[in-house]
Parts: C-alpha cells; structure tokens; sequence
C-alpha cells in the first residue's frame, strides 16, 4: 500500500441521507478525499430486509474499493444495522466503520438518566441495532426505539419545516417520547441519516429538555481517530477531492441532495455507475 | 398451448400498489387464476431511471413467464409508462397490457369538457405517459400532471385518511386543480396503483365536482376483453386460485398489502423468489 494515505476515504448509504455523514467527515478531515456512492438503484433500504441489504452492501462496498479506498464509512443506519458484520468479514484487509455505534456512544455520553429514545427505519427498529450498541456501552440504559417511515419520503420531498412535517413528527415522536410507561427520555438518537434535514421540525416537537443526537458529527470523530491510530491521514499537499456516484439517476440525485448537502449540486457532477 | 386457456394471468408491480389492479381482476375475471410477482426488493421504481426500470421490470416478467402465464398486466403505471414497448418487444408472444391506456379511456369517457388532471409518480410524470396516451385518444384534450410523492409512503404507512393525509392532498391537489390558469379539470387519473388506497382523502380534497378515475376497473375490463378476442378465457371447471410471490420480505409485504387487497393477509401466503 504504497500511497495508501493519499486514497480516498469511501463513503456509502441508499441515496443522499449519506451526504449528512459526508459533510461532518469534509468538515472534521479537510485534507481528505471522498468517493461517495448513493445506491440509488435499490434505495431505500429501510424497508428491505437483512439479506437483501446484506447483498446490496457488499455490492455498494465493492464498487468502491475496486476504485480504490484507503477506508469505509458506512453511512446508512439500515446497513450498518444489517450489514456492518457481514461487511467486516468479506473485506477484512479494510478498516470499516458504520454510523451506528458511534451514534450510540454519543447519546450515552449525552444522556444524564440512562433513558435514551431511538427514531429508525423498520429494518434498523427490526434488527435492534441501536439496543444492543447502546446495552454494550451501558447495561442499565433503557432503550425504546420507533420506526418513522414518513420522514425519509418528506427528507426526499424537501418539505423539512412546516405544518404537514411537524404533524408527522407529533405522531411518531409524541406517544414515543411522553407515553411510554416509565420511559421518561432525555435523549433521542436520530437513526437514520435522513432524520438529520428535518432537525428544526424534531427538536420543536421533542422540546428543550431531549438532546438530539445525530450521529454525522460523532461517526466523523471516530473516522478522524482511526485514521491517526492506523497512521492513514493524507499528509500529502494535495487539493482534497470528493468525488460523487450513484448506481441510477444523477440528475434526481442532484436535486435532492441539496436538503443534505446545504448546497447545491448539478447532475454532472455525479458520475452514474454500473452496478450489475 | 394445448391447456393455455388453463393458465394463470401473470400480474406485476414494484410492490403491493398492484394489488388494487388484482382485486378488480378477480372481480371482473373470478373463473381465473392468477399469478401476482411485487418486486419489493428493488420498490419503489417511481423514482427511479427509465433504464433502471425497464430492467427490473423485464426482470419481473421473465419470472412469471418462466412459472408459466397466458397473459401479462403490468400493473404497475411507472413499469408501464417506461417499460411496455421494452416488455413488448422483449416477449412478443404474449400479450401485455399495462394501466396507463385503460386509464387514460376511462377518464377521457368520463370528462365532459376534456380537462384531465393526472396525479402520479415522479417517473410517470416525466415520461408523460397519461399525456401521450390521452392525446392520442382525444388530441384536443388539456392534461395538467403533478407528482405526489408522498400518497406512496402515506399508502404504504397505513395513513389512509385524517388531518394529516388530507392535508398533504391539499398541499399537492389544489395547486393542481384549482389554480392552473385556464385549466379546470372534472377528471383526475389516479396514475399510481398506489394511491385508490388514499381514495376518500383526495376525493374530499377534489370535491364532488371531480371525477376519481381508479384504472383498476378499466384495466380489467380491457383485460376480460383482450382474454374474449384471444380466445383464452378459462373454460375449465377447476377453482381459479391466486398465488401471490415477492422479490423480498413477504412479511412486510402481507402486512401493507391489507390496506390494498381489503383483506388479511399472512406472512406464509406469500412466497420470496430469487430474483438473481
């Protein structure tokens, strides 16, 4: 591995929700570059199930590595809920890590009364990913997790504030965080890297009182990290690159992302790959 | 085809959208049997390329063709749209007939003044599919076409009527029916298998001044005739059966498709076939 530092680091989710995780890790390692794939082919993947996802991920993940990739970010919840193991094993050389445990760590470190609330998609609520991480962490937390379908497609549709969003986010936050029997959370973990674009939305209907965790910022630490102990930082002086792909639709790609990004984005700056 | 008359009719969708089509077919048809493929684990194709979709979707009817069927409906408006020419020309001893031209008849029968209001996926919307198919049946007909993307989650969440599904149909339906200039249809084409399920709040959106054309019914009409012209009409005395399969989760899939099929549904009644 001869140049391996000066490699990009390879960042992959179901469509743009990743680009949230993108933009912590451009803004915590700036002299790094990004190959970012949305597998919008296949997208969403949280409402598929463990095997399928599964054999999604390691095609994503392929794609990346056979362009070359110093390190993988798992940036989908679903799939590093469902896949994150099966991952490891197929490509053990490379050093992968997903958005999941990092956001737990957060939320541990945030929450003051142990009670942490998790918003998902179904196979991420299914697979009980954030339970278990969050139980690793600390034994006594109690953990209740709730699947928030409706937030991926109004992330997509760019209606992040307003009447209809904050009447969606009531009837899945409400009964989630002030009617569950002796649940009384002070902290909620946004499961989903789409949650992160409708942030003003949540934070109104969960109040002051509950941190919300987004796990970008926490997942970019740990990739920062780990990059140092693996000796893996581009020290090299030259001009950091992210390069974007999708396995179906740029120019839609483009279009969304921009509820993601904060900026905006033109579909030729998005390469369309082949993923058969 | 010495016992074709015997085989099933081959149905198919990106999921459980298609299921409204089924249910009009064994209404209209209940001396057949059929033969229902959702291709859940690439759903939803509304927001996917027209390359993408015609892949998947021949895909999807190699399958059923394989299992053996006399007679195929894409039932499914965004495979149709970009998909029934590629299906077509794929397979040309069958016949094929999708939703859109069914669709398209009714609603160009039902309107007085031909001001035609379609609402549809993103896909459809693009490739002008209801458009075309209605100019082409009465050239001097206005059709004004939105995207909705949301009605296909809210469909899929179960969020059938109350505050928030009526005021997401206000949010896309007014805009569309009452304030385009010169444009003001007493007809809107429901162009997606999964929206009949949001009848009643965009029915109260659309007021009594606006007839809601399902293609489901047309499409079976078409497809008891095309069966007649064919000759290929179950003569048999044996029960007409219906065996429903999924590219992936068949227990999401059977807990969904009871807000489509008007029905319980279980987990075993569905079969997964590998779509690789």
């Amino acid at each position: 591995m001869l140049h391996a530092k000066t490699l990009p680091i390879g960042v992959f989710d179901s469509g743009v929700g990743g680009l949230t995780v993108l933009r912590a890790l451009q803004k915590q390692l700036p002299h790094e570059s990004f190959l970012y794939l949305g597998d919008t082919a296949r997208l969403p993947y949280g409402t598929k199930s463990p095997d399928t996802v599964i054999a999604y991920a390691k095609q994503a993940a392929s794609i990346l590595i056979e362009r070359g990739i110093k390190f993988l970010v798992v940036a989908c919840n679903t799939a590093t809920a469902l896949a994150l193991p099966a991952l490891q094993q197929q490509f053990p050389e490379l050093t992968i890590v997903g958005v999941l445990e990092p956001g737990a760590k957060a939320a541990c470190e945030a929450s003051k009364n142990g009670q942490i609330a998790v918003i998902a998609t179904e196979a991420t609520v299914n697979a009980q990913g954030y339970q278990k991480a969050i139980h690793r962490l600390n034994s006594h937390a109690t953990v209740v997790a709730e699947s928030c379908s409706l937030f991926v497609a109004l992330a997509e549709e760019g209606w992040l504030e307003g009447d209809i969003t904050e009447a969606v986010a009531r009837r899945y936050l409400e009964p989630l965080l002030f009617a569950v029997p002796d649940f009384t959370p002070d902290t909620l973990i946004l499961g989903c890297t789409h949650f992160p674009a409708l942030l003003t939305s949540i934070q109104k209907v969960a109040g002051k009182n509950i941190t919300v965790i987004d796990s970008a910022d926490s997942t970019a630490k740990v990739v920062a990290e780990s990059l140092q102990k693996l000796n893996l930082l581009n020290d090299s002086q030259d001009k950091a690159k992210t390069h974007l792909m999708v396995t179906d639709a740029p120019g839609r790609f483009a279009r969304v992302a921009r509820h993601f990004l904060g900026k905006e984005l033109l579909s030729h700056q998005v390469e369309l790959v082949d993923f058969h």
